[in-house]
């Protein structure tokens, strides 16, 4: 079988976990969001593909569930004693390593996609992990506040106001010159079945579905979705607030509607929403928290039924 | 008073922690090599400039004379897992963040001149630190080995291959198109005295000193020397091989020889090394280990008296 999942950072690449173990004779791929993306020190920072690749690949922060285990944070020190910022964004050392291979095999002109096959050859996460594209892309959020309305990067508003000044909207800069990634259309085109994770619809899953050419493909293909939002709250992250920008409620319900049936066939909720319902799609309810290992797997296990 | 010196690296930074403590009231500023540079991982690493900085500034590894104190090594380590080349190069984790700092604003179109300054401004190394240019120029040696005559970067000849492999010659690439750094000729035109402390006279001094107008405007200035070489051999490091290299015995008599008097005009060796002379410099001999801080104040005390 061969599975095609779009993936955000923490909660698609728990997921992602789940479905390896769901379907271990079956190949994965997986388009990353890099809209998240950010330059730093002059370091690129790709922090959904990095998540993915760690949690896949054991490299992974279990409590926190991004960035590195066993790390620490010496550089991050030095860089601040010289006064550098930003300073609110939590790089590691071990973490540190990753993106100055990066940035050096950018910089030597390897696109995106073949730099992130070269740092998955360490971690052999068992999937197969593309950028949704090669071309630079980011996702910037319009916000008001003291200074006025203004367009911050995603991660000054994710990670350092903490989505605490309300988003007006999002633009995911570069977007309609980008280019999916080569192998992600053909990917698509061989899958039997796309699966949405319980990421963030808006500025992971969103964001993915806005490079054209990609939504069209997904389209095609029988889609099964994992609702983010239980009873009426985020299962994790502040996916809340990305979708109150865009005017969309926090409930399974809602989330169904903004993806919609053109998009997805069957679509995954938690016991308590089991009420959700739209036109087109088969609804079914089950526990959604991915509480430990085998709890991911039946989630994933029931996600594939629906696209069966 | 004020005194320009010629710096490499351990030894020209301990000589200057002396010459600091043997004229507090001067202004002094150092001219440093940058012929060892090199870029690393995509990092710009000036391991002559950084050596100063961090003796002077009070964060260098006092055992080892290079790098910083309580370092660690995760980051080499992380990029070692990745398999990324070279790793015969010792850089710690707080060593990488000046290297960060360094490559970013080289990147954003400062000169190497501007950012040691900006570097300097957290170690307050209580000189003027300049790189001898602004313009990209690295010392290769030309060696013999299996695979052929072929030139090396400096680096990989002193680091990786420890000055085993005989050297045939040394070029100073870029050279001929380089100038001195802004402030280099101003801080020389300006100053009462020029010191030359016991850096290595070939790939230290004498690398500085290719760079056009320098030689000129140090031959214009009293220059008292310390010789590197006590009693035939040298007092730290590998400037035996570098002068070997370039037919020049490993003695004081003919480093200074090598110097010339048009360039010194007083010459301070040890006492071991009384009976060196040349027409036209005087010769004091004294003890020349830089064994203490009291040591080393009392050697700077002597190089200066040389020149009042």
């Amino acid at each position: 079988m061969r599975i095609v999942t779009l993936a955000g950072g923490i909660g698609g690449a728990r997921f992602l976990r789940g479905l390896k173990a769901a379907a271990p004779g079956a190949e994965i791929t997986v388009i990353g969001n890099t809209g998240d993306d950010i330059t730093l020190f002059g370091l690129r920072v790709c922090p959904d593909l990095d998540t993915v690749m760690y949690t896949l690949g054991g490299g992974i922060d279990e409590e926190q569930g991004w960035g590195r285990a066993g790390e620490h944070h010496i550089v991050k020190e030095e860089l601040a004693a010289y006064g550098v910022e930003p300073q609110w964004f939590g790089l590691g050392d071990r973490d540190f390593a990753t993106h100055i291979v990066r940035t050096q095999m950018l910089g030597a002109g390897y696109p995106l996609s073949a730099v992130t096959e070269a740092l998955c050859d360490r971690w052999q996460p068992g999937v197969r992990l593309i950028p949704m594209t090669d071309d630079r892309t980011e996702t910037h959020v319009i916000i008001e506040d003291e200074h006025g309305r203004r367009a911050v990067h995603f991660q000054e508003w994710w990670v350092r106001l903490r989505a605490s000044v309300p988003a007006k909207g999002f633009a995911l800069v570069g977007a309609e010159d980008a280019k999916p990634a080569p192998g992600v259309l053909e990917a698509m085109h061989e899958a039997d079945a796309v699966i949405l994770p319980p990421s963030n619809p808006v500025v992971s899953i969103g964001t993915i579905l806005q490079i054209p050419g990609i939504r069209e493909a997904v389209e095609a293909k029988p889609v099964a979705g994992v609702s983010p939002i239980i009873g009426g709250a985020p299962v994790r992250g502040m996916a809340d607030a990305c979708l109150s920008a865009i005017g969309v409620e926090t409930s399974a319900q809602a989330v169904l509607e903004l993806y919609g049936s053109r998009l997805v066939d069957g679509w995954l909720v938690a016991e308590q929403d089991a009420g959700v319902a739209l036109d087109g799609v088969r609804v079914v309810a089950r526990p959604l928290l991915m509480s430990d290992p085998e709890a991911t797997a039946a989630i994933a296990r029931a996600a594939l039924e629906l696209v069966k």
